[in-house]
């Protein structure tokens, strides 16, 4: 190096790509905000007003914050390698505000965190603006978010994303599982397909049988690409929808987000432990994706064990209550399954 | 492949793993829970009290929500290579709750991602107890996190992180520099070294000029590694004390963590855009550390541009009220320094 000097430049830090790329997410998530978030302007942090809720009442008598944070774990790769950025986005969105509705929560608002090999602004826009589209979807705002450029952590074209999700309910209306009793109903909600767990699974399949993205296959009717990297379906609306129903007592008495585990693990972190849950599975039809993965060689104990299934989204209601949570449901043009019911038993998830 | 199925585990996910790690990282969270986290063993969300303060009363009238995601960027490495993670711990919440401070929030909860090459749980367990650490130097709860293996993504033994907190301030008392007016005086807190900004930088010199992690050099009196991974001083607990001095008016009217960017850029997003601050660069001893990376040739210029060059917090008070601040920051054992002073301008900041 002789006696030239080392600057941050040099050493793969651009600090006015940076602030360019600042100015640019701006209007992504400007179009995420409602009259609760407070402007300030180059501050140091993201502020929400929490004293009202959307309608601009007083809305919470005994407040209790909600946080989650999750990521997209291996489906990133995936959509780098079919450069389908922009649903990645809603991924990130879906896979926290999903979790954080189980207790009854109304997400408030979001912030991500983005690590990448290099600034690259038009692709990385995309995604940006595909959690900027996740928030709409989820009803809260996107407060803020980090970006860092780490070049000798990732790959070239790699990147990460991990997301944060803060929400309110109020301490009576939580909903934990408690009061899930013998009898109760399981409804499930249809997913998109593969949602965001299961992606190292899903890419070892496709590199061991040497399938390809850009193919469409007869069984999907569909390139593989598009089945496998469709958005994560976010319910929020549908879910508060459901509790705002009733106005003060739950409809519901737990809640179960299929994430990572499947049906078997997420419903029964929805139930007490003095009842069981017992799954007819053949209540509905999987979209083609499961039945062409379990085609490919995944046994189909470890589908449901990995992957949703076709349910994304569960609720536990008292018997008496089905009718109407269907009802909203369907009324907000959801497609609900009675996929199960309750009873007596230790915290066990029986799938039939 | 032949008929074999394939499963997750194959493909190199182990969820009997994580579900060992997720037990053992609990005692880490556990030690940060006051009474305001609500217990939700094995749901999905982390839920947290707002309706009392830490002492048991009511304690917003308009509470305003404040969000931050931040990480170390490549701070990270060096930690990796020097097998020194406790400490990068602590610098992910410091670079989360340094930030929330500045407009005057009170600290409630952190969450991080993790995402791993393999989950190899005594190394990454000495990370999350150094998360810990720093929610309770911090003074806010480890509500929850992720932890994702991404054995594609991420090379052997690398792993990246970031972290979210969540902060509350009442509407009235929230800080964002539009009162900073000329004569006001700029207090300065003296960072612990490095924090966890310009790590590519320091990168790129120690690989350059071909320094050693494990070797004590005499400028420094200890190893360049000790010097480099000390962890970013938390500075919530000072500021907060600064802060509840002043029962009814703000003792401040900005502050500034000093972060990417240096104390030019950080400075200046504390400032109302008529005035500048002129910031006297002899009114401080930097560490050691700064000297020896200027001397292995980074111009001075840009080690103010990217370092904070011993200084990483700064209060922006009206005179009438530095001596009392200065007063509540020496009895908390820290050494504040009054650094410059404000005047009429446009929002720029001057380094003399």
């Amino acid at each position: 190096m002789g006696s030239a000097k080392l600057s941050y430049k040099d050493s793969g830090v651009d600090i006015d790509a940076n602030a360019v790329w600042v100015d640019r997410i701006q209007a992504a998530m400007q179009r995420t905000h409602g009259p609760r978030v407070l402007s300030q302007a180059g501050g140091f942090t993201g502020l929400f007003r929490l004293g009202t809720g959307g309608d601009g009442k007083k809305a919470y008598r005994n407040p209790v914050l909600v946080g989650c944070a999750d990521g997209v774990g291996t489906k990133v790769l995936l959509g780098i390698q079919a450069k389908r950025l922009f649903g990645l986005g809603i991924d990130l969105v879906a896979m926290n505000v999903n979790d954080l509705v189980t207790c009854g929560a109304e997400p408030l608002f979001f912030l991500d965190y983005l690590a990448v090999n290099k600034l690259d602004s038009e692709s990385l826009l995309e995604l940006i603006e595909g959690v900027s589209e996740g928030c709409l979807q989820a009803g809260c705002a996107l407060l803020g978010g980090e970006t860092a450029e780490m070049p000798d952590l990732y790959r070239r074209g790699d990147f990460d994303l991990a997301g944060f999700s803060v929400g309110v309910v109020d301490e009576k209306r939580a909903i934990d599982g408690r009061s899930v009793s013998p009898g109760d109903v399981l409804i499930g909600l249809p997913s998109s397909g593969v949602h965001s767990n299961g992606y190292s699974l899903v890419r070892k399949v496709i590199q061991s049988k040497r399938l390809r993205l850009g193919k469409v296959y007869e069984e999907l009717g569909e390139t593989l690409g598009e089945a496998v990297l469709r958005p994560t379906k976010i319910y929020v609306k549908s879910v508060l929808a459901v509790l705002g129903a009733y106005a003060s007592r739950a409809s519901v008495s737990g809640m179960a987000h299929v994430t990572g585990g499947g049906l078997d693990e997420n419903v029964a972190r929805a139930l007490s432990k003095r009842c069981d849950a017992v799954v007819d599975t053949s209540a509905w039809s999987p979209p083609p994706i499961f039945a062409f993965l379990e085609s490919h060689g995944v046994a189909r104990e470890e589908m449901f064990r990995v992957f949703n299934m076709g349910i994304g989204y569960v609720f536990v209601a008292p018997e008496r209550n089905v009718k109407r949570v269907m009802g909203v449901l369907e009324g907000l043009g959801e497609a609900p399954v009675v996929i199960g019911r309750v009873k007596r038993g230790k915290g066990r998830v029986i799938l039939r």
